[in-house]
């Protein structure tokens, strides 16, 4: 594809500020020739960090913004009174058609409800959920829906499950993707209503390759592509794998700072801890989706660093190439005919 | 408290044979001299293994039981069917009011369904939940409903609130124990249907004390001691625990193993490692109660060993001695007045 792969990025709200998105944009566009950025937020600012940089003015525009959203406020209300914060600037240039895809590391809240009603759902997508890779012993999983839609029925479900399928398929290059469905079971009798009422439109549902349930102890071993699942069960999901690793790594480092003769040990095992430890981090793998939208929304953790933009510069610009939202959108036209 | 305290434990089941039951229940008699054990289970195999212990012949008893519930089997037409199995013997006693507790090791869905269908459930309980204990980087927490009751209403969560304060109290002596409420944010307006239409009714109880919503990433961190959900939440929460953590510490172990350099670092912080470990370890921490019923029910782990069962015995001691039950019971008796 020859044609400019457009992405905004909200330079407010990440706790580096907003100098890691001017260096991760500065990469991106060397690394992604068909890429051009825009950073929204406080000009000077922008403009002050932009000037320490070497890089293709043509392809790295500043858009002012000053007002800031705070993780603090009612999501909603945030993003429909504050025209001028840089996430509501940089939503309003997708729905614009001026960016095909946002960057934020703002408040979660605050880019669902953006994306929800600046960006705007695509035709025939009941809901937009969020879908995040998660580490395993394998390659990552898409975890899809992870809090955007709590409460949500077995048709948006199924949805769901297409949607991250065709995501897998597409950027991930994840050949036919296994999707399973949570449950406290892999019997045929097991779940709650929710995932009993789901299980037989899943097997119905030609556009995926539907596995089965999926137990929560097995989802850390690649045994699906796809782990499909309601919204709040979703959220505890990614939540308690990201505290429950924080947990034990630090459990395992106090274990090896505990005596000298372990310290000496620690010393020893270092890189390859390290080694480990990076193929659990996010900086590799992009930002969570918001899938089913007009354009693209990727929201990346709120403590991201320059290797976190650049990845999900990356990630915006496969799911463009690769007309994700298109698949998408066509699957469920087809489906409604 | 002078009193016997008298204890079936199911002896078939367990992955690691009825020996593991034997020797627990010997080490857990000599322990606990207030208690008698009945071992249901083959006779003649029980007996051959008791012979090589030395014991007190009046406080172990051997029930024969012929049959066996396998994991297979559809839980509530095995209890219903098998009745000589071990499981349903020992239930039974329970019943016939000759013993007070029940451990089990086999399948969790028999023993759900065994302790619902042959205990019973105690006056004025709406549903018995499990409530396993789980690791944090303080004491540990209760998990409370882990995979009983699915799309539980609200005023059964309360009662969950309710009986796992009364145990944390009693039989883990913590004093006044915080009650959090599994969510996807904390702030008031978060949450599902279900969780919105409990927190109002949480406030209002008296017999908790209540904190607020926790969000899964804090669960580790030991925020709370009484950790309520709904049982497929709860479900999916204790199985990641247990899948995560594996997962992690296997990656650990790789990442030690991987040259000759971190094999050597990896020798020299085995005792810490294997320290921190133990922490985790559930054999210390008794099983999962089913608490609500007419008598205790715990479920240990398929793979438990000697350790687990002497705990788990100190476990229905302390319950019984404590009368938990009791508590429950009058602290529902005077809710319906």
């Amino acid at each position: 594809m020859s044609e400019q792969i457009r992405i905004a990025i909200d330079t407010i709200g990440g706790d580096n500020g907003p100098e890691v998105c001017v260096k991760g944009a500065v990469e991106g566009v060397k690394k992604n020739p068909n890429v051009k950025v825009y950073l929204t937020g406080h000009a000077d600012e922008l403009n002050k960090y932009l000037n320490n940089e070497d890089y293709d003015k043509d392809r790295i525009e500043v858009i002012n913004a000053t007002e800031e959203i705070s993780l603090h406020e009612t999501p909603v209300k945030a993003v429909q009174s504050k025209k001028d914060s840089s996430l509501v600037v940089a939503m309003n240039l997708v729905k614009e058609d001026k960016a095909d895809a946002v960057i934020s590391a703002g408040s979660s809240g605050a880019v669902l409800a953006g994306g929800q009603f600046i960006v705007g759902r695509a035709k025939g997508v009941k809901r937009a959920p969020l879908a995040p890779l998660i580490p395993t012993t394998g390659s990552p999983s898409l975890l899809i829906d992870c809090g955007a839609n709590v409460d949500a029925k077995p048709e948006v479900l199924v949805q769901f499950a297409v949607m991250g399928s065709v995501y897998m398929e597409s950027v991930m290059g994840i050949e036919n993707p296994r999707v399973a469905i949570v449950n406290i079971g892999v019997e045929e009798t097991k779940g709650n209503a929710l995932v009993k009422s789901t299980i037989p439109l899943l097997k119905e549902c030609k556009d995926i390759n539907f596995i089965g349930s999926i137990e929560a102890r097995d989802i850390p071993y690649a045994k699906a592509d796809v782990i499909l699942t309601e919204a709040f069960v979703g959220n505890v999901i990614i939540k308690l794998y990201e505290g429950l690793s924080k947990m034990i790594l630090q459990e395992v480092k106090g274990a090896i700072t505990s005596s000298v003769k372990s310290k000496i040990g620690g010393l020893l095992i270092k890189s390859s801890l390290l080694e480990m430890k990076s193929k659990f981090s996010a900086s590799n793998k992009g930002g969570a989706p918001l899938l089913g939208l007009k354009g693209l929304v990727v929201k990346i953790h709120g403590n991201s660093k320059e290797a976190e933009v650049i990845s999900a510069i990356d990630q915006c610009r496969a799911f463009v190439e690769n007309d994700v939202s298109g698949k998408i959108v066509r699957g469920f036209e087809a489906t409604e005919d």
